[in-house]
């Protein structure tokens, strides 16, 4: 059997993650049992939410366990199989963790699903027509409800979410508005993604100046705003809310590390008859398939043209992760393991 | 025509508002002209919303113009009418503001309506079966979505809105937990409101003690809350908030003097998965009727027994609305005018 190397959480956080928190191992992958498929990652997908799994308090999802193998979205090539459904050279999209192979049952539903990489490339799975895709579909068509006319906003306008978020809410006649960190993200979420504007956060470091960019990008106001970030820019764009405007928090990045981020001034709730609700896209499985259909030829169509950043070698994992939480990735971050 | 007493705004209030923010003045009701009516009122409501209009600044609604009669629900009766639907001795619900008397044109839709007193004392149109109670009404109802086995909260339980969620909640089924200020009113939310448990928020007066005092109310947790005060209290709820709570936005008195009152960990809203919006009842006219008709039906079967909080005369007026926003009144404030 192929020898694995593996990233395991070795110990939590104090504040900021940092590359001592993990720790890489080389084992033996095991031999397989009856119903157990071998798949050699090709990608591994990094994203905000494993910083919350790192911590030990209570969150929607169990903590990641010490000494157990990061979690994380894999998609790669069946190497060997005890399982009928699964063959070697399938090419398929799982929960394989930080590691350069997994044994997966091929029996437990949702596990291991194939994929068909003709128009689609195979590590387009983990971003745009994968979770994050979903995830921007699921927050702009379920809870924004976007229609034709409306200003959506979305914070990290570039990454895996903002990419798909664009194209999404173009191809239903909304005015898209990115923020983003720095001039080339801004440039690169206009030209290439769509977005109508993308207001530069490090231009805009606080909720004023924010607030006065976002009235400029949005001069009709905010219908709805899709959030990644949370901090000062949710104020801000608060602030610019029109009335009944719907805000989807996916994300609050600035606040995994423990420090606390408060929102400043929930009376606009009331003032503004806000609705805002949290999700997660996990909890949504029954509207996948709807929504990496529209995705899927999207991307076919050249509509939907996602950057990734891509680290090579699984012992890259930590340092892309932790640049990942600063901003420093370009689109959606991958770890290239073959 | 009778003399008319009546209450301006003369100046807007700087952080508190003071009596001295009111102005008593002595008018002639004037001659009707066609269409018009002359309503004498016995009851003025006073109500917390009330102080959002004192401000200049935007909110859902125009500022209460300043040398004005400060807008106010007000049920009375017909004393001379030049409108073929109304003849004196009506009695009648409408919006007369802070004075004795009011002139209202007749054919503007909705701007008086006649009330049967056979069942629901008049004073009740402007508590449980007006526009409080329908404001419990539709956050129990259209936000909460309450359902049988629910855990629901209200703060400023045993006022004129809290009283009706108990008895909506009581008859869907719910476990209804109301916060209110005192041993005095605690008693009553429960013995006679119907609350299964309620908590004195003055011998909880911060995050930590109230969520303690909510994980005992609340055993199963919370999965739906109705905000009528903001500040600490909606940050301990939150803290004891099921996956996929949801909380109604009414009310955030503790800010309408200005001082900023932070939501402290807006990240619940993502961990617990939350949906938090806000609303205006007069927004919704449409389901007026049907709440109206349950609220009645609830009064007239002694499941609701609101209490009241009279003033004497409309002089008394500015006083008791500053000790509602303090907290001092019981029950649904109302100044008795005749």
């Amino acid at each position: 059997m192929p020898t694995n190397r593996q990233i395991l959480l070795d110990n939590r956080p104090d504040g900021e993650a940092t590359t001592s928190n993990f720790k890489l191992v080389t084992t033996d992958t095991p031999a397989l049992q009856d119903g157990q498929v071998l798949v050699r990652h090709h990608y591994l997908s990094l994203d905000p939410y494993m910083r919350g799994r790192m911590n030990e308090s209570k969150s929607y999802a169990q903590p990641q366990p010490l000494g157990e193998v990061m979690i994380g979205g894999t998609v790669g090539e069946v190497v060997e199989s005890r399982h009928p459904k699964f063959k070697p050279g399938d090419q398929v999209v799982g929960m394989g963790g930080w590691q350069e192979y997994s044994v997966v049952d091929g029996n437990a539903p949702g596990l291991l699903r194939k994929v068909d990489t003709t128009h689609v490339p195979l590590s387009y799975y983990l971003g745009a027509v994968g979770m994050p895709g979903v995830t921007a579909w699921y927050g702009l068509t379920q809870i924004i409800a976007a229609k034709e006319g409306d200003t959506v906003v979305v914070s990290a306008a570039t990454g895996a979410v903002g990419s798909a978020y664009a194209a999404l809410a173009k191809a239903r006649g909304c005015r898209a508005v990115g923020i983003a960190g720095g001039p080339a993200k801004c440039k690169y979420a206009v030209e290439e993604l769509g977005f109508d504007a993308c207001i530069d956060y490090r231009e805009h470091p606080d909720v004023k100046t924010m607030a006065k960019a976002l009235k400029e990008a949005c001069p009709n106001g905010i219908d709805g705003y899709f959030e990644n970030v949370g901090g000062y820019i949710l104020d801000a764009v608060l602030l610019r809310t029109n009335a009944f405007a719907r805000v989807a928090v996916c994300g609050m990045i600035a606040g995994y590390d423990g420090a606390p981020l408060p929102l400043q001034n929930p009376a606009l709730i009331l003032v503004n008859r806000l609705k805002i609700e949290g999700f997660i896209v996990s909890e949504h499985m029954e509207l996948w398939p709807q929504a990496l259909q529209e995705l899927g030829t999207l991307v076919a169509q050249g509509k939907l043209k996602p950057r990734e950043t891509i680290a090579q070698g699984i012992e890259s994992a930590p340092e892309a992760f932790l640049g990942l939480l600063k901003g420093k990735n370009f689109g959606k971050q991958l770890v290239e393991l073959i």
